[in-house]
């Protein structure tokens, strides 16, 4: 069922989405299919999409080289607030043509920025009111918000981690108002992705006060949110770079190890961003079990890099083999700890037709769920498992339980070593996985 | 004063080291001066200089693409304690006309590893006492030892982390070894670079139960050196990548959160590596600030890699720009806590004159005594401290440091912002900041 | 039908590669059809796929922190001749069970080098004479030869490119040989890949000097064979740097340049590597599209890179999205001129088990089976062909035939813009591109 | 002698940069003495410094993540050509202080485009009338004069390559326009950099047909400049990727190897740029060597890249150790063919002062004349040049001499390496050059 608004900005465009199933229309979805159950949940549930506010609504194709190339139909008002709402019904519109049940955003996404704070406090409240109505009209639900406190030129120093306290206050004060706008639109999270919290050169900046000073901002405003009764998870992005030469939370075990030394580990969790893990020379896998491991994996931010290229590209996801690596790691942890998975990409700037949208967000959502099912033929119907678990098998009984249960010293280690002689060769099969991986793609 | 054994390895090469200075003579040191005060102490004790037995006795030149190069004459005989005796000439032999107080080994450096682990023991046994020796006669003293459990066959899986655990008991046995001979030798520090703790492929890999195997093995064997009287350092060495796809201790913040997770963080410090520190896209700078802002910059393994090709070179330092950059966090941070500047680096594989393992030691150490200078004549002649100072003064009075006291909340930010209006425009100023960097240079 | 000679190095191991297709088996072809026609050939035709010596036999897995982990049972024998006729053997039972045609050498990979140059070639003859006996019986033939001019200490500073004419004329002393085995074995191409060719250090470098060397070098070597009555095609293997921090044949487009200026462009093709070409920062498809844009498409070198790690890793071919990309181009380009597909791939150091070697090419051919199959889809089902066309359709009539006929001048293209106005926006659709390629996967 | 116009836009900034010199002022020039003799020539002459309109008048500070920070007094008015005109005034007035006798400029850096061809070209002829008498009255001149076609969104596919003819015409049309302006401010040289000429995904490009495009267009522009009487050095400008994923300039090797394909190798050099050069994994110094050879070392566009970051930095040249070894180069292939070094550099996006726009440029120059100093230091004082020379003496007698000249055969080689036996094992000695080097830092 679609529901639209007066206006229809992607008209004729998406309603064929499910439609064509298992043709070869690439317009159509071939593997993701909501309700259908995998590993004893639904599709929906296991990913619980998300669209991304600032790609989908308001990423025009600006590049360092040229300026957008992108003609929105929503947004042609000049009034601020005529256009928040354009942009709003266009983004339920398209939300709903897809299927997602989810969107995220920056404060400033919903709505521009004004000239004082004040007023753009008031802006947020307008557009969150009309928010809240769509919400209720359409059962689409916010998966999280945050603050762009990276854009505007006053936080080209940093925000949290600004040299100057007048600068720290400032995003202070936009993020208690993205945290109230969150919550009033019963957002189920809260995220923090410090895109200026770094540094340009070590030569003028004083990293021990910058970190010190973000772990104080986070600690506020966890306080802050958890005193208006907000009850949902924080996550952390990491990226490693860009637009800072370094950012403080440059990946997952750098985020956590953050996260431990202001002493949020309880209330915070990682979102892992797939062209962040790769900036960071770490696979998408890699970080979501980094994440898993520290009981951390709380949501996603889909997209994808490009190998060659050093910088955030943020293309739709589309790599199959990556996303059916991730699935396995997904699955095995029990899934998202509050989170979903958010289209944080964006159409390429020659991409200019409004449907490129769908179509980007079609083959996108077909990778993910094309992913879990082979993610779960394998773990039901291939011996991966089992050859997996055998691999262990020696920590399971004996000296090696008595060595994971913490029974032993170096010097039983010593003995063991001296008694049993050189160790047996067991060959590692990493090319018997890897074709086990390519059975069921 | 040069102190020989019977046989002299680099006839006629070294002498030079210390004459010429203030020529152009690259056979000379021309910066580093062991007796000149910097800061408040000698040259000498700063860095205290080390020799890498691994690269300077034993690195023939072998890489992925052909076998050894080098000739060493120390490496002619067939018998493995007069080798091992030989070897150990030629290293303090080295050290002397270097005027370095320091080396650094590998259990398996100093001898060949025999067929069994009882063999190979009682081989360390024999050249620890033959080392004790030489300490005494050359006043040379061991910065620290370590275990190689990375190059035998038996670790192709990982060592700590091995899916085997009687190859985890194996390294366990080498490491007591390693200590006992660390000990004996009164090594200041005890180091582990975990070379195959990582994984190849994260298909056939169980990270978490890996490393908390790691956990387990580093606790007992601290607890081992501590029983036997050990009052030295551990150093953790972080290094992202090869052998392995991934390496568990990636750069510094991952090492610091893997030794908070273990328990580790009073007896365990970092071994900062330049080349490690630039395969993890970091500068080296950049990992001795984590370090040092962690209280946890213990030591420096000193090379170079080179930018443009993606795997450990190992160069002789020769970068000053790095090297200043990176001697003025060193100044900051008040130097290495227990730890020194080791040269963990090789002449090129085609570099083949016995000279031009002096060449390149003479290049390295007047790399880093030149870094010293221009960072000592940053912080006492130009104004770069006042600056930084300046930069943060926002902190020290008034909200700023009501902030930095924990005293303000998220609505105390907010209230602050709504009245102060929008923050004034302050430049960051980093050609300022390069400009005086270059002018010491 | 298996040929096997008195010794079965692989026994029990590899017959049921092809048994058990359309089974979820990892250890049978499910793609690989020899025999099955794509686009008007059969997969044997298309691909010619051959055994790489080097690894398949010799490949023991060291790496730059360890010597070999693998116990090869055709390397048993001290005579050096009995060696090399057990490894050929080997090679010939392996290449029979695999199903390969072809197989690739080096010339020392098929017997040790000797001592001397004519020790050396003696050796060389002999096996020749063997593997002429074990070609005819079995019907697998030689793709190419090539001489190992990297790994012998002699050619450390390069080998045509070497800075001492000695080294130059031992090389081509060698390269002399190659082509004489190869000619003898009915050769159907010769290979060059220059590994040490290129430098460590611009500063001890005449980098003119050296590449115009390289030139006069490649044309004796091709004024020999040719005077032998060689046929065959000679190839250029680009690749970036490793061993050497910059290799002078960078990448196809670099080669190609040489070749040019060499004036050897008639006889030479190019040898695209896959994870050479993913170190140059290219895609293995782009590769091979400047290849056979330059009619030089000659062969391919298969295997896949990690992309999070900068060196060679030669890991067996198993990403399906990137062979398919490629095999578009394959097809398209009517695929390679004279070479086949060369496994140049190697198990991992941890895969020990005789039986890997197995896994592991059964998955790369596998990959590029299936890679075929989708590219043969796209082209033959989707409406790919049609859209690519389309997109350039504006080059087929009026002024825009002009154009590439040639007869415009800039100041027609001015006149041209002047009456047409603003051209009309044309979105690249590169998601709707990316859905069909992995419709078809 | 500084001349100013009425407005004053860098007030009391500036003058100071000559003096002061041989003190620690990092707001003075320590090394970059104009009327300096250096190898026979001025430090005037053989750099020809010129500034670049776009990153220091129009570079406001955008960035993937937020919009310009800078409030430059010159771009204040509303009408395009007053406008044009401060900033024109702006950028006599820098160059004047800094001492530059040359600029460089995009058509649109010098006014802003029209809506329409007609209306731009007449606007570009106002502000040439305009530049003219600036030129005279200030003695400055044009270095070079290009196109930009790339940012505006009509390239988004490209310009010469765009699959487009209209677009293609368009192009075509802009070009002859900036040529018309360069020969009409007597323009020394004329550069094209194809910034989107490349692909953003090899799936919808005909890569083949896009390169003959440019190819033709390339030689309708010379054809064009030469039949306007224009004498001066057409330049292409390589760069990998960035905005696109691959651009088709990709290197020094690449871009001659089209010039070559194309027939331009007589009319074309190349203009190779720092950051360019490392982003395509090369150095500074191998581009420039790369060009020499090819008796094509034009010019360069002068600035610095992170090492650790992917993207074009664009940061001003302060690396003398790269520097320096760019200037042995420069020097060894007698300088630049036409060229002079561009500051294509811009202030990091936290540099909001207009003081910063000065720092930056002296630190920059400042940078390139202590690396001349340098690298003459080490050619005229140090053994460097007698050391590198001996290192290739075996080409200059003897069989080396003959087989330099083409007089010997492969079977000459052959017979020569068995007769002279195993070659005498030579070091690199890489190590002693780069202590050379660092001396005389």
């Amino acid at each position: 069922m679609v529901l639209l608004g007066e206006k229809e900005f992607f008209k004729g465009i998406g309603e064929i989405a499910y439609e064509g199933r298992d043709s070869d229309n690439p317009m159509a979805f071939k593997f993701y299919n909501p309700e259908q159950k995998v590993a004893g949940k639904t599709m929906r549930e296991h990913f619980k999409f998300a669209m991304a506010y600032w790609h989908t609504l308001c990423g025009t194709g600006t590049d360092p080289f040229g300026p957008g190339t992108k003609q929105f139909p929503w947004s042609t008002s000049s009034d601020p607030i005529k256009a928040a709402m354009d942009k709003a019904d266009a983004a339920f519109e398209f939300a709903t043509k897809m299927g997602f049940d989810y969107y995220c955003f920056h404060d400033f996404d919903l709505v521009d920025e004004a000239e004082t704070l004040s007023e753009s406090e008031k802006r947020i409240h307008k557009i969150v009111d009309y928010l809240k109505q769509k919400q209720k009209d359409s059962g689409i639900k916010l998966l999280w918000g945050t603050a762009n406190c990276f854009s505007n030129p006053r936080y080209m120093n940093g925000a949290a981690s600004n040299p100057d306290f007048n600068v720290v206050a400032h995003s202070g004060a936009q993020v208690k108002i993205a945290i109230d706008a969150t919550i009033a639109l019963n957002g189920e999270n809260y995220v923090f992705w410090g895109g200026r919290e770094g540094y340009m050169s070590l030569l003028n900046t004083n990293m021990k006060l910058e970190q010190e000073n973000i772990g104080r901002f986070l600690n506020m405003a966890k306080d802050y949110a958890r005193g208006q009764g907000f009850k949902g998870t924080f996550f952390i992005e990491p990226k490693p770079m860009e637009p800072t030469k370094h950012q403080y939370d440059f990946d997952a075990a750098t985020s956590i190890n953050s996260l431990r030394e202001y002493g949020l580990q309880e209330d915070f969790k990682l979102n892992i961003e797939v062209n962040h893990a790769t900036l960071a020379q770490h696979t998408f896998q890699h970080e979501l079990q980094v994440a898993a491991n520290a009981g951390m994996l709380g949501s996603i931010d889909a997209n994808r890099g490009d190998y060659q290229n050093g910088w955030d590209t943020d293309q739709f996801p589309n790599n199959v083999l990556e996303t059916a690596e991730a699935m396995l790691v997904f699955l095995k942890a029990d899934g998202l700890q509050g989170g979903g998975i958010n289209f944080d990409a964006k159409t390429r700037r020659n991409s200019t037709d409004l449907e490129d949208i769908f179509l980007a967000h079609i083959g996108g959502a077909d990778t993910f769920a094309r992913g879990l099912l082979v993610a779960e033929a394998i773990i039901q119907r291939s011996n991966y498992g089992s050859l997996l678990e055998n691999r262990y098998a020696s920590f399971n009984s004996g000296k090696g339980l008595d060595f994971v249960r913490g029974n032993l010293s170096l010097n039983d280690l010593y003995d063991h070593a001296k008694l049993s002689g050189e160790p047996k060769q067991i060959s590692g099969k990493q090319e018997l996985y890897e074709n086990i991986l390519n059975q069921y793609i």
